[in-house]
């Protein structure tokens, strides 16, 4: 017998069809002879619904009350989740976040879990219960009601996972797993069937959003074993885990894009201490999400500097940015809001000298060009033109066969 | 400085413009100088949808959780109302049932309250803040979510007054108070200043649905005076309140109606023990509600029992009673679905002889024949044929002068 710990997200429980198949599901894993543990998401729409009724309240709702507000969407599919087991003849048990023991700092709509007590949820397993836990939200420990943000459900599974010494933790989805890149790009991208959590990480941080990087962290750093599952087949999964030896044995694990970006570049800064440091300083303060930045001094002593964004951010930007170069002669910005990343990544890289080259060599065999490039570990990240980013990820995709099957299963 | 709790039943927060309109409310009476609780409903229409999406779940679903679903409602009005009065520049702080301290037994879907713990509701108040209790909702000592049933909200706040030693508990809601009888059935019925906790239970248990009786009856046990007042206007409302001495002098202090009523008369029981427990333990046996009840023995020793009830269940009663009747040789049953109730209500009539006279007297003159009469210490309630209940309701209304001004304010 193993203790299993599955999350189920806003779309697999977006009807009360859904819920009766997220109810057949549960309970087949049980009289598998496991003792279940499900965590739900509010119905998808739900939240929408009440964020906009608030809005409709207040154009500044506390975010205190926000969280009071925002944590029924969860505790009603619970509740109906429950109904759904008890109606196929199971033995459904709901818990709110409060009741299930999670206990989180104050910071309200994204608390950050301190503690999990599993007792009650260990009771209620050992007397034959299916156990609902409620994701995204907690209580602190003054008993106000929290939630956890983007991600919040997710997290509160693996979390709880953790809590629970789980033997295996599954994150129902509407996808099949992670692919070696987006299907819809790239025809013949495959599933993943082993990933490590470091390259999941980096996977999430570039454009895969199959899960919050924060919830990948948290298994990485608490040794979870997470599969990503298709809540509306029974397909497999991507299993998440541990890096092992046989890993390396693949260079590149897949290969994911990011489009909508923009670029700055700033030209001919004096490479003099504390002229980079104020530019991103006042970058942070206007709450701008920076991701990839590049900067290299020429024989002049000028630094040019190029970094990313997403185009949405591209006018706040430039307008936050100009009264800071005003003071500084000779400084020029030029925007482009047209461009796409694009990331390799895998662990073999560390073993194997040449990938970046390698797939360097494949774009510009396509005659495709490149224009800012960083790296990290396991990864391999490169801008092109927004125009042929897709023809660019077929490239690097077939470059590094992903097509082909995995040694891994 | 005075400790006021306030409730705001379902279509007072029906729309976010109401949930404004209550926050200015709540507001102004902390203006005042005083402290303020305000205990609200779901908003009007959520409970029903919450209901139907358990419908779609499960033919027969479970009560614990339906209590979970349904908790969420009343969840939801207590964050929108607190962001509702922060944006006006008001300390809102919103505590579900189980944060309210609200303890009830394990009776799910109509707990009934064990214990209130008032401290953190006190310390909320004694910090500047309107407190936001959810109505309608507790939670046992195993911490598991309850609700207690119809009218629960108002007995939330009648609870959470008794508990709070509050001054004043003041039930809003879509009427002005109680009247001395329907304003749509008498144009002229007034509307009553003060009325004893026994004639509101009257005039609850016939007719005049304000509140249920279950909440006077709290009130009445803990002695929570409570004001009955329309929350879209300032108008002054009723209070409800212990018995005392100038309440007499008025005689009758309101007339109720109750249409959609059904008679069953039962001929020739013979008049032995049993033979009527036989006949009401079969009828409690099929969960029948049984309102007015008359029995007669004729000189034959023959007994003609008959009883009243709602019309929709007619049909099950005799289909009851026909098996049980056809052991008893000579018994006659019929039934009459066409009749309605009044009920005179007052504690003056303790006091004054020929209450029953007078109004069977102006009855009769108007001639509207009587068909059953029952009488409590301070109510006499007959049944007429529902074709005349509007006229006989005017008729007694005028009778004792109830279109006139009270001696009370």
């Amino acid at each position: 017998m193993a203790l299993i710990v599955q999350k189920y997200g806003g779309t697999s429980v977006g009807t009360p069809e859904r819920i009766k198949n997220v109810a057949r599901r549960v309970l087949e894993t049980q009289r598998e002879g496991h003792q279940v543990v499900a965590v739900v998401s509010a119905m998808s729409g739900v939240t929408d619904g009440l964020i906009k009724l608030a809005r409709e309240i207040s154009t500044d709702p506390s975010e205190a009350e926000m969280d009071v507000l925002l944590a029924t969407g969860e505790q009603q599919t619970i509740a109906l989740t429950a109904m759904a087991i008890n109606a196929l003849g199971g033995k459904g048990a709901s818990v709110t976040g409060a009741q299930a023991g999670i206990q989180t700092d104050g910071v309200h709509t994204k608390a950050r879990i301190a503690n999990i007590s599993p007792q009650h949820v260990h009771d209620l397993l050992d007397s034959g219960h299916v156990v609902i836990v409620a994701g995204f939200q907690g209580q602190t420990s003054g008993g106000r009601i929290t939630t956890l943000g983007r991600g919040g459900s997710d997290l509160t599974a693996i979390a709880r996972a953790a809590a629970l010494k789980a033997d295996l933790c599954q994150i129902f989805t509407d996808v099949d797993g992670v692919y070696t890149c987006d299907p819809r790009v790239v025809p013949d991208a495959r599933r993943i069937p082993v990933i490590s959590y470091e390259e999941m990480l980096e996977m999430a941080s570039s454009g895969s959003k199959v899960m919050q990087s924060r919830s990948v962290e948290f298994a990485k750093k608490f040794g979870v074993k997470f599969e990503v599952r298709n809540s509306m087949n029974a397909n497999p999964g991507t299993l998440v885990t541990e890096e092992d030896m046989s890993m390396e044995s693949v260079v590149i694990r897949g290969v994911s894009i990011e489009r909508d970006q923009a670029k700055i570049t700033i030209r001919g800064v004096p490479d003099q201490p504390g002229n980079a440091s104020q530019i991103f300083m006042a970058l942070a303060a206007a709450h701008l999400n920076i991701d990839m930045i590049v900067q290299n001094v020429g024989l002049d002593g000028k630094a040019n500097i190029s970094f990313t964004l997403h185009k949405n951010d591209l006018a706040k930007a430039t307008s936050t940015l100009n009264p800071v170069l005003a003071a500084l002669p000779g400084v020029l910005l030029s925007a482009d809001d047209g461009i796409a990343k694009l990331s390799a990544v895998g662990i073999g890289m560390r073993s194997h000298s040449g990938v970046a080259a390698h797939m360097f060599e494949a774009l510009g065999r396509a005659g495709i060009n490149i224009q800012m490039i960083t790296t990290s570990e396991i990864k391999i990240s490169v801008t092109v033109d927004q125009d042929v980013i897709a023809e660019a990820a077929r490239v690097v995709h077939k470059s590094f066969k992903l097509n082909e099957s995995f040694i891994t299963t």
